[in-house]
Parts: structure tokens; sequence; C-alpha cells
């Protein structure tokens, strides 16, 4: 089976990050082109394969057979449309698009398409701890999931990154990995920021969301947490827990301690579940069949609308009961 | 200096594990005299000293100077009025009484007594873990706390536990703790309780509180965590975390595992701490100074005040503002 | 039972923490007198109780009812038999001598005397996480033991703290634990120093023991490890492991680390053990039934006696098999 | 850069996995071929690609380009050298031979080709936990290291899984490793077996090794440790230690326990390395240049060198100190 060409449209940190992953890491595809509106950052990403500054170029590009999305978040709505519309597999960053409205268009498109060619990055659904513990929850032996806490943790983050954002960009995650844990869907939330200070944002906030099948998801995201990037979860079962271990390979003993350590950000923390998710998406352009594990555009969409009225939440302090559009059949495109 | 002469009052589990602590593990004080209803309990539990059946008795005895209350919670209040009316220092189980008023008739009838005569029995303010918390909070390297996380399980609990009950019995303990190392009040609760199944009371429950000084505190709840009894608290601080680490002595691999223990009950996890709380006590006696961590007779109150509001908010599923009573002064006793 | 007059002598770093254990933390058993030849010194430690410079004076001192010997290693010995004299009840820090012969005379003169009056402070078999380790052991849910793992590590050691002193001060601990958690007898040893700089003394060292059981017990003394003590021990079992867990009661998340702390030294780890082991040797005195756990004389014979071999084989460089007097019976006594 | 071609000799647990890595998780090479003796289980393997039952015609096949040899111990002295007569590069599993003189020859054998064709599978060095304890020793914030505590246990053995087959099979492992981590040379060992009961193989046995650096290297294996597959080690060194981590993803808690997961056997455990050692070999195949953390064929006779010499030590109960051939130079070869 030949392997399959593969273009990334923007070489910014995830760019970068997925071009090296597809270019020496994977089996079965290859980079062939890196677009950005900056050419040099284009070409160092490309590392020898084609740069240039087009996105639609490359997405036109015959030697381009899959593409994956990783510019700025305003692009994705129009960069997603485009490769449906060139009938080429998309991968494409969170979130897939910064509407509901815009999500849903990629939604309709892809049914009208005939084919399912939209995976949304939430790379999480591929980490090996992530993983092990669905696969617990999964076989029963703790009984049900009563509560699931979550904890998400950067260790810094810019004064402008307001609480809109850590919900569009970090809950975002918690949300999507919470629901593909527990396979269920979310009903309502409680949002309860810690009050800011003078002139600057409310941040940790935490967040209690309901869902159908009963089970309470408590989320904290900490933008500032300082000591590091970390990322905990621990389901509550009938019969026992189950939660990610702390993911540090060693432990150094000095100065009066006993220590593991933490990366600065999400990249060292999942740079297993990338490679995993690109090879699983290439496996299933090989195949035919998308990886189950992967998000779809509907997650994508999902993710989006509750970010949105999560927003309101924390804005309004109320409990909000989400609201969802229908999710369409493939006879109901539109 | 003398030692002091303390008599138990109920002889079940608590009160037979104070009779032994008195009896074997402390400096300054000794057992000498136990009450229960039950005579051979009593006599059991006293092992040596004098057994009764009449609590009122045994704090009139001349042999008795101070009294520690383990008996059923509805004889709390009688029983503390009876040794401050005694003029005896008294340690009481929590609750100090089961109800906000019957507290506030503590508190004056102590303050009108003129000496600092009550203690309230939450051993944990003694437990070395939260201790070491406490002073590296106030210790400040970790900035303020952002949020506290606690996490409350039981291995079991008869089934008319209620939820009432795990707020009154159970909650209550982080309650108290909570305030203590955070030294703020809380100011509203919002509660979360899993959905219960036909015939069985919600179990576990969140429960999110406010605080005077903006510190979230998130409690979970879980009467029957089946894994065994197991205490968690973390406080997320501006520039890091400190947590109680987990207490088991010795690490166990075996069966594809590496395994830490968790006891059955509160006993073995608290042993400590009631020792602790106990010498302090006497400690505090002789010195005539009470122990500056002990929980006094208005701390007692303030808990049973606030776990009647947090039933409340269990119950009507709606955010609860606080509401106490003003703490009288020494000169405004009635 | 009335309480039991202690008298302690040494008021250096164990001597004054005895002392105050004894005035503070222990039921049945009081401080009445503090020995040092310097009396300040003697003075603070004794906080209000008798201080004297006479060590022969405290033990001959009517309200002296037990001795406990904290004083410099080499005076030990007389002490120790003085008290035997005086028939009171001892408890000597180890080494309960410096030789082997003076042991002996000590193991010789409690015969005669009749009684059980001597106990060495081998502190560490009263300590919780050992005896959980020893409990387990005894359990045999892991089956026999075949190698026993041991880490003795000192944050640092004055340069005069050569390898024959980390052999009878630190190893000598090592030797005396693993003999009581396994139920044998060593039967040989071999040394592995590392080897020693300009100058310095090599430290850490290897040392393997043999034993009549079969179990092998490895063991590394580290008298200047930097980041602090810290004492470990694994039990490799047929059926599985069991090892001491990391004793700190808070982890701390900071700087980029999840971090748990180790004391600068022995006393804060060992605590509880000295706490325990003090209340079990009152204990035993009330009772007239020494405590089954405690080193007896002849036990601090064996530490000494394998100790001065030890040397032996460090600096000689091979294998030395263990040549212990015979255990001479009461009726043996001479 | 075109796909190199591989083909995998040995279709058995090893050669099987290999095979897999090969064709679906590597980029730059693919699997093009299988030989194994027997061939279901070599089509088994190849999955799509050839299958042979003859090993010769697999290295000569023009769509080779490269060879993996995981067949057994036996043949890999003739495949090895058959691949660099056929000017191949080959990825050999370790042992390279099982005999010194053999490994000698394969030695001999690439110099004289003038080209690094050989690299012996020894795979933790490409763990990223072997890789950062590797990496935070070079780096030296902890300063030398005086002692590296080792241990190899797997869960079961077969019977005739005699004390030689545990050196040449598993101590061969740890015998590169530590090598490779300290970057010096061994000088002697001492071997301590645990004594074997009736009909049965001495295991486990403790191993002191000395090292030119000074560095003592102590390592336990056992064979038959029952509680699963679990490979640990310790670098205490002059201000700090370094080790392992525990690798388990999650932890439960359930029975009474908070446990962390062992794998029954070390490819769950080291699957990350193979990979990671597959891919750096087909790098170093296109760049011209084999990654500086693979064994070489040096490296390779050391181990089975070092290995012979350390089971008569074994065997014989006294230090051995070890020879070493000269290393050839390159204009040496003969």
């Amino acid at each position: 089976m030949a392997s399959i060409g593969i273009g990334v449209i923007g070489a910014g940190v995830m760019g970068a990050e997925h071009a090296r992953i597809l270019a020496t890491e994977v089996s079965g595809g290859h980079l062939v082109a890196v677009a950005d509106a900056d050419l040099p950052r284009a070409q160092a990403a490309a590392n020898g394969a084609k740069a240039m500054t087009n996105a639609e170029g490359l997405i036109a590009d015959p030697a381009v057979e899959a593409v994956l999305v990783a510019s700025p978040d305003s692009t994705h709505h129009r960069l997603v449309l485009a490769a449906i519309a060139a009938g080429k597999p998309v991968l494409c960053e969170k979130p897939l698009a910064t509407s509901s409205a815009e999500c849903m268009e990629i939604v309709q498109a892809e049914i009208r398409s005939g084919r399912q060619l939209v995976q949304t990055g939430f790379m999480r659904r591929f980490d090996p701890a992530y993983r092990e513990m669905k696969a617990v929850i999964e076989g029963k032996a703790l009984g049900g999931v009563h509560i699931l806490h979550c904890q998400h943790r950067n260790a810094a983050a810019p004064p402008w990154f307001t609480g809109a954002m850590a919900v569009t960009n970090s809950l975002v995650h918690e949300l999507d990995i919470s629901r593909w844990l527990l396979s269920t869907e979310y009903t309502a939330v409680t949002a309860f920021p810690y009050p800011s200070e003078e002139g600057k944002t409310a941040d940790p906030a935490l967040f209690v969301l309901e869902t159908k099948a009963g089970t309470l998801v408590s989320v904290e995201i900490f933008m500032n947490a300082a000591y590091g990037y970390h990322v905990q979860a621990e389901a509550v079962c009938a019969k026992g827990t189950i939660g990610l271990a702390h993911p540090a390979l060693t432990r150094i003993r000095h100065q009066r301690a006993e220590c593991g350590s933490f990366p600065s950000n999400w990249i060292p923390r999942f740079l297993d579940a990338y490679r995993i998710q690109n090879q699983a998406w290439i496996d299933g352009i090989h195949s035919g069949t998308p990886p189950v594990e992967g998000a779809t555009a509907w997650d994508g969409l999902v993710a989006t609308c509750l970010a949105d009225q999560i927003v309101e939440a924390l804005t309004g302090r109320q409990r909000v009961e989400f609201k969802l559009p229908p999710k369409p059949l493939p006879s109901e495109a539109v």
C-alpha cells in the first residue's frame, strides 16, 4: 500500500510538531507540504518537503492526499470545508470551528460528501493512560462511575487569556475526554470562578457538569497554576476509583525531597497521544474506516456548542441547562 | 504536677478507644471512670477503673477532674452543660450538640462560667499530616489558596445513613478542618447529589463552598466508597499545591500490582490524631491554656449550624447563603 | 498502679529527646532526674525535674526506679552494670557496650541478677512501618524472604566518621532490624566499599550478609548521602515484595515537580518509634514482662560482636564467616 | 528518500513483534519479508508481506535492504555474518552470538567490510526512562554515581531456565544498560546465589560488580518473582539519587488498596523502547550514521564475554576479575 502524502496547514508550535511527527514517526504516510502565511516558518517546519503560503493551494496540490489543519482557530471552518470539497480526509486541531453554526456547516458538508472525511484533533482519546482508564471503566469491574474529578493546570497563560478563553481552549479538552470516557452526554453546568483580583481575570474556576447517566463531572481549570502542566482525572466508581498516574519517568531524590517532574507545557505530556492519533488517522485512511476513538465532526460541534454555553454560565453565575441542535442523520443533510 | 483523673462517658467504639488512650498512652492524665448505660460495656472499657451507668454521677465524682463525652449525639448538650456546671473541663466528641440553639446554650454557659472549659473533638486538627499542610499554607511559600479539594470516603454505611446524616456526621469534619486550614469563614454552598436509585439514598454528593477569603472548597462525601476509608485534601495555591500523602506505611508488590493499603474505618487513620488531641487537652488543663489548635464551643456551633443549612441546600437543590448567629462576646453572655 | 520514676543519663541530642518523651508523652512513667557532666545541659533537659552531674548518684537515687542510658558509648558498660547492681530496669541506647567482652559481662550480670533488667535501645523494632513489614513477612502470604535490601542514608557525617564508625554506629541498626525482621542469624559478610578519594574515607559501602535461613541481606550504608536522612528496606519474597513506604505526610507540587520530603536526621523519622519503645519499656516494668519486641542484652551483644567482625571484613576486603560466643543459659552465668 | 525494505528473521514472540512494529509504526522503512522455519508462523507475522523458510534466501532477496535477526540465539552468529557479507545493515536481537569467539568473528568481519553494519538489540538504551536517567547522570547536577542498584524480575521462568541462563538472558541486559548509563567498564564481579532447594535452581541471585570508575553496581536477578515483570534502577550519586519511576499509567483503588500495575512480561514495559530503537536504526541507515545510543558489535561482544565469566563466578562462588580481549582497531582486522 502506497504511503499517503500529507499536507500540514499552519507552522506554529502545533503545526510544526505535527509536521515533525508526520515526517519522522508514522508508518504509511509522510509529509509532503507545509503551508503558513510566514514562508520561512513553513520552510523550517517542512524540513525539505514543499513549503508554501497558500493554504488553499496546499489543499489543491495533487501530491497532498490528506490535510492536517493546525492554523489559527478562525481559519478552521474555511479550510475544513475546502478539504471536504476536495474530497480529502482532514484532521483538524480543536476547535473544529469557533461557533456552533460553523461546526454545523461542516457536519452537513461532510454528510453531503457521502464519506467520513473529518477528524477533530482531540488527541487525548489516543493517550495510553486515558485509554487504560476507559478500558477499566468499560470493563465494569469497578461498577458505574458516580463522579469524575478532572483538573487541568497550565503553568502560565498570557493576561489576555480570559475566562472565556480558558473555557474554549482548555475546558473544551476536558469536555471531550470526559464525554468520551463516560459515553454519556452533559445536561447542565454550574460554574464557580475564583474571585478575580483588581485588573485580573478570575482563574482558577470550578465547573460541575451533570450528565444523562447521572455521573457528576467536576472540573478545575487553572491557567496559571505555576508549578507546571498537569492534567488529572479520577473516576469514582461504585466499587473503587481509577485515575491517571503521575506521568514522570524517573524519581529524583535531592535537597530533602523525592520528586517526580512535570513538563512546562502540554507537548511532552501528550507526545505519544499526538503520534498515535496521527498514526490511527493514517491507518483509517488506508483501511477506509476512520478510527473509532477519533472525534468526529459532530464531536467537534458538541465541544464548541457546549463551551459557548459554559462561557455564559461562567459570566451569569447560574446553572445552565445545555441545549444542542439535533444531530443530523445522513439523510437529513441540507 | 499531679496526674489528672479523667472520666469517659460512653463506651461504644469511640468511647472505648478514648478510654484506652487515656489509660495507656497519655502523660499527665489517667482514666478513672467510664460511664455507659450498658454496665458490662462500661466495665470492659474501664479495664480496672471505675465503671458506672450514671453519666451525671461520673461528672459529679470527685475523682473525675475532667470529662470526655463520647455518648450518643443527643446526650452531648445535656452532659456538656453538666460538666460546665460542675466547673470541669470537657472534651466532647463532635457534634457539640444536634442543633444550633443547643450549641448556643453551651457557648453562653461557658462564657458565664468565666473559663474556657469546652473543647469540641474535631481531632483532625491534631493529625500530623493536616498540621503539616496548615504550616505550609501559613508559611506562604506557595501563595494564597485558591481552591481546596476534599474527599471523604467511608467504605460502607448502613442504608439508614441518609444524605442528611452524611452531612451531619461526615461532611461536618470537612467543614471544620477546611475552615481551620484556611482560617476563613464560609459564605455559601451549592450541593450536587449523585442521583439516587430506587429506594436508595443519593450517595456520593459534591458540595462547593464559597468563603470570605475567596477560596473555593470542593467536597466529595461518599459513604459507600467500598474500597476503604480514605480522606484526601489538596490545597491549590497560587504557586503550587499541597495535599495529604497516601498514609500507607508499607508498599506490597504482588499479583501484578504495587499496592499501599487503606484502613476499613477512620480509627487506624486517625489513631495519632486522637492521642495527640487528648494529650494536648490534658496539657492545656495543666497549663491553664487550652490548645490553640483545639476546636472551641463556638467552632462546634459553627459546624452544627452550617451542617443544618447544607442539609437544606442538598434537599432544595439550590445555592444557600449561610447565616450564622452573632458570636457572643464574653460581656454578652445571657 | 503508681507512675514509675525514671532517670535519664546523658543530656545530648538523644538524652534530651528521651527526657522530653518521658516527661510529656508516656503513660505510667515520668521523668524524675537527668544526669549529665554538663549541669546546665542536664537542667535544660530536666525541665523542672532533678538535674545532676553524677550518673551513679542518679542510679542510686531512691526516686529513680528505672534508668535510661543515653550517655557516650564508652560509658554504657559501666552504667548498665551499675543499674543491674542496683536492681533497676535499664533501657540503654545502642551500642550496649563497645566490645563483645563488655557486652558479655552485662549478659552474665543480668543472668546472675535473676531478672531481665536490660533492654537495648534498638528502637526501629517499635517503628510502625517495620512492624507492619514483620507482620506481613510472618503472615507468610508472600512466602519466604529470599533477599532483604536495606539502605541507610544520612545526610552528612563529620570527616572523622570513618568506615569503622559507619559500621558500629549505622550498620549496627540494619544488623539488628534485619535479624529481627527475618528471625534468623547471620553466617557471613562480604564488604564492598566505594573507593575512597585522596584524604577521604570510603563512603558509601555495600555489604552482603548471608544467613542461616538462606536469605541474603544486602545493605548500603551512605553517611554523606546529602539529600536527607532516608532508611529503606524491601523484602523480596517468593510471591511478592514488601517494603517501607516513603514516610512523607504531604505531597507538594511546585517548581515543575511533585515532591515528598525527607528529614535531615533520624529523629523525625523515628519519633514514634522512640515514644512507642519507651512506652513499651514502661509497660513491661509494670507488668513484669519486658516487651517481646525489645532487644535484649544478648541482642546488644550480637550487634556489637558482628559489627566488629564486619569492620575487619571492610578493611581486609574478604568474606568473613561470623563467630559468636555461645549464648549463656541462665544456669551458666559465671 | 525512499522507504527501506526490511526483512525479519524469526517469527517467534520477538520476531513477530518486530515485524508488527516495522509494518505499522515506523517511518522511512517497511516490512518486506519474514523468514521462519515454521512457514505458517512466518506468514502470520508477515501479514501480507513475503513469508519464507530460508533465512539466507531472505538476506539475499533484493527487496530486503536491511535485516532484523530475531531467530534462536544459536543462529545469530551465522546470520549476522551473512548480512555483513551481503553488505546489508543488520539489527540483531541479543545476544550477538553465544560465545566471545563468535562475537569477535562478527566484530572482525564488520571491520573488514569497512562499514558499521551491525547493531545489537539492547533496546533498553532507547527506553525514555533510562534515557532520562542517563541525561540526569551526565548533567552532573547530582554528582558522580557511587552505587547503581538494579533489580531485574521476571514473573516466572521454566524450570530449565538455570542460573547460567538467567545470566546470559537476563543479567546481560543489566550488564549492558548499566555500562551504558555509567560510561565505564566492569573490572570484577562477586556472585551471591540464593541457596537452591532440592531439585531447584538457585534463584534469585545477587551480583556486585566493580567498575573502572569506582561505581559499584548491585544487581538482583529473580526469574520467578511471581508478582510481575519489573525492572528497577537507582543511581546513588554524591548529591542525590535518580531512579526509574513505577511505569504504571493509572492508579486503581479497590479492595482496601491503591495499586499501580505491572505487566506479566517485558513486552508491554519496553514497547516504546523497541519502536524507538527500530526507528533510530532505520534513521541511521538513511543518514549513514548509526544511532550513537545503539549497541555496537563490540558492545555485543562485551556482554557475551562478561556473562560467560559471571557464570563462572556464580558456579565457583568466588570474586572474578574480568578479562576482555583487546578491542580491535579498524586497521587490525584479521
